[in-house]
C-alpha cells in the first residue's frame, strides 16, 4: 500500500503532548486505543534505530491508556483478567501480563502497575480492555470501580535515559529497578516513574496523571536532553523485531493463545490462582500448540512494510505467516516475526516467504531473539 | 494539525475490498474498529459531497464490524445491551440502538440486525463491543456465543442507489423498506442487503459474509455503476454535519448519555424491558440534562478540521464545545456539531466559537437538522 494520509477527527484523541510533538516536527502517526501515536519525525527508520541504540529519545506514548481498578475487589478482578499469578506482587511492581478470554484467546498484553493492594493500572495495548473489565465487574457483581483515568505515559528510552531523567527527577531515578516504579515529584506533583518501555535499550515510562502538566513535563525532559543528543522518537520497528518484541494486533490476536506466543511463563496452570481461561489454557497446554512465534531472516532487497500477513511456504505448502518485517542493519538482511507451524519451527529451517506484492524471498526460521545461522 | 502520514501494520486490518479500493485511487484513510476506512480518493470534500447528493457512490465500510450474538440467550443479551425496546422487533429489521454502561454513558451506537429470534448482528461504531458482550455473557453465565464473524459491509449510497443495486441483485432491492433487510443472492451466495447507511441520501449496505467474495462484489457494483456516474466514496463530513448525523467518538462518548445526544426516543424507561443502565437513565431523565447536542452555524473563512474540541463562549464563559465542523456549500457558512449547555441551547442563540488555532468566529446555535435563521 502506498503512503497514505490520515484523516483525523477528535475521535482520534490527542495526547497532552500534542503541541510539543507538533513543534518537534511530527510527520507520521499510528492510532492506538483511539489515540494518536506519533510514529515519525522526518528521520528514516534506520537513522531513528541507530539513534535509539546510542542516545536517548522522548516518546509520546499517551496512547498506552490505563484501565484503573480500584476498590475492595480490585485485586480479585485483576487476577481474573490474567493467567499470570499476581498473588505475590508488591506495591511498586510492574507485571507484563497477557490477558485471555474464556477460550484462551489473547485480548491484550498490558503492563500492570500495582499502586496499592486495592489499586491497579492496566497499561494497555490496542483493545478496549475498559469494556471487558467493566462488563466483568458488572456481571460478577464485584465491588470495584473501573475507569480510564487522566493518565498519559511519556517514555524516555535509550542508553542515556538515566542521565536525562536524573536531571528531571533527581538521582533517585537511578535506583529504580527493572519493572519497578517510584513516585517522584515533578513541580510538586508526585508522578509514577517506572523503569520499563517498549524497547530493549533501557529507559523509563512516566505516568503523567494530570494532562494539564503535559507540555511542562515534555519541556522539562526536552531541555534536560539538549546536551545528550535527545531526539523525539517512537517505538522503532527495526529495534523491536531484532529484539523479538511482539505487538498486540500484529503478532498476536484473539486467534492466538499465550503458548503460541511463547508466553508460557506468564500462565499459572496449577490452580493456585483462578482466572478466566484457566480451563482452556490447561487443555491447550495438554494438547500442545500447532504453531508458535518465530523470527524469520530472509534475503533480497529491503522489504516493504507488511500490511496483510505474508505467506511462509515450504514445497508450495503454507507453513506459517509473517506479520511484521523490516530491513535489519544488524543482520544486513530482512527480518520478520510470525507464526510457524510445528513441523517447521526449528531454528534454521529453510522456507520461502511470499510478500503481499507477490515477491518471493528465501529465508530461515530463527529462534527469538534472532540469530542468523547462515553467518554464525 | 497538518496533513499527516498514516503508518500502517496488519494491526490496522485490511478489508476484503482493499485491492479494489487501491485500484480506485484511495489517498486518505481513517481507522475504525482496528480496520482501515478509506476516506478520500483525490476528490475534494465538496466535490465528493455534491456527487453523493446527485449520483451514487460505493463505500468500503468493512470497518463496521459485526458483533454476533447467537444462541438461546442471544435476544436476552441484545436487550441487556441497549435501552431501546427490542421486544417487538421482527426478523429482517434493523434497529439504530444506543448502547450504555451501568452509569448511562454511551458505549457505542450500532445498527442491530435481527437475523433470527436467536441471532443478532451489532454493526458497530468505533469501540470494542465484542469485549463488552463477551464479558457480559461470561459474567452473567448466558447461553450465547459472541463472536466477530467474517462480515464486511459494503455501502452503496446516493439517490441512484436503487438503480445500481437492481443491476446486481434484481428488482427486489427496490421493495426493501427503510431499515429493513432481505437476503439476496450474489453468485449463488445469499447476502444480507439492508436499506441503511451513514448518509441522508438513501442507499444500501451489503453485509458480505464471505471475505473471499470481496473483490467480486466490489467489481459487480462497480461495473453496474459505470453508466450511473458511480464514484468511490466514504462517509462525507459536510453531508453528515448538514444532516445532523452524529459520530461515536466525536459528538458522543462514554462521558455522554443518550438524552444529551437527543436519543430519548430510543430509551425505554417504563420498566417493561430490562437493560444495563436503566436505573441511571431514569435518574438522569428525572434530573434533566445540563447540555445537549446542537448545530452551530458560524462565519469566517472555511474552517480547518476539528482535531481537539473547540470552545463555545458567551461573554467569556464557556457554554459548550464544537466536536466536528466544516464549510457548508448549502449555508455558505461553516457548520458544526457540539454540546451546548442548557441556558444557551435555544435555536438562534448567539455565541463565539474559538477554534484550536485560536481564531474567533461569531456563530449561532441551531436546531438539528440545521436551519440558518440569519438568512431565513
Amino acid at each position: 500500500m502506498p503512503a497514505s494520509k490520515l484523516q483525523t477527527s477528535i475521535r482520534q484523541r490527542a495526547t497532552p503532548y500534542k503541541s510539543r510533538v507538533e513543534r518537534a516536527g511530527v510527520t507520521d502517526f499510528s492510532i492506538v486505543n483511539h489515540t494518536l501515536l506519533p510514529k515519525g519525525f522526518g528521520e528514516s527508520q534506520q537513522s531513528d534505530y541507530t539513534h535509539l541504540k546510542n542516545h536517548v529519545q522522548l516518546w509520546d506514548v499517551g496512547c498506552q491508556r490505563q484501565v484503573e481498578l480500584k476498590g475492595p475487589d480490585a485485586a480479585h478482578l485483576a487476577q481474573l483478567m490474567t493467567p499470570r499469578d499476581l498473588s505475590a506482587g508488591q506495591v511498586g511492581q510492574c507485571f507484563y501480563a497477557p490477558m485471555v478470554d474464556e477460550a484462551g484467546g489473547l485480548l491484550n498484553d498490558p503492563v500492570i502497575l500495582k499502586l496499592a493492594n486495592d489499586h491497579y493500572w492496566f497499561s494497555i495495548a490496542d483493545s478496549d480492555v475498559l469494556l471487558w473489565a467493566k462488563a466483568l465487574a458488572y456481571g460478577l457483581r464485584l465491588d470495584v470501580s473501573v475507569d480510564e483515568p487522566d493518565v498519559w505515559p511519556l517514555a524516555v528510552q535509550g542508553p542515556k535515559s538515566d542521565d536525562l531523567l536524573e536531571k528531571v527527577f533527581g538521582e533517585s531515578v537511578r535506583s529504580i529497578a527493572f519493572f519497578r516504579f517510584k513516585k517522584l515529584s515533578f513541580q510538586g506533583h508526585p508522578l509514577v516513574v517506572a523503569r520499563a518501555g517498549y524497547s530493549k535499550q533501557g529507559g523509563f515510562e512516566i505516568y503523567l496523571d494530570d494532562s494539564s502538566l503535559g507540555p511542562a513535563l515534555w519541556d522539562a525532559c526536552w531541555d534536560a536532553g539538549q546536551d545528550l543528543n535527545l531526539r523525539p522518537g517512537s517505538p522503532n520497528l527495526i529495534e523491536r523485531i531484532e529484539g523479538g518484541l511482539m505487538s498486540y494486533g500484529n503478532e498476536m490476536t484473539r486467534q492466538n493463545n499465550p503458548f503460541e506466543c511463547g508466553l508460557d511463563r506468564y500462565c499459572q496452570l496449577d490452580g493456585s490462582v483462578d482466572y478466566i481461561g484457566l480451563e482452556a489454557l490447561r487443555r491447550i497446554d495438554a494438547e500442545g500448540v500447532k504453531q508458535q512465534i518465530r523470527g524469520l531472516i530472509f534475503s533480497g532487497d529491503p522489504c516493504p512494510p507488511v500490511s496483510q500477513a505474508w505467506s511462509v511456504l515450504l514445497n508450495d505448502a503454507r507453513v506459517g505467516q509473517v506479520t511484521s518485517a523490516v530491513w535489519s542493519p544488524r543482520f544486513q538482511k530482512n527480518v520478520g516475526l510470525g507464526m510457524i507451524s510445528h513441523n517447521h519451527w526449528d531454528h534454521g529451517s529453510e522456507v520461502l516467504i511470499v510478500s503481499e506484492d507477490g515477491e518471493e524471498r528465501y529465508g530461515m526460521v530463527s529462534q527469538l531473539p534472532m540469530i542468523d545461522l547462515s553467518t554464525a
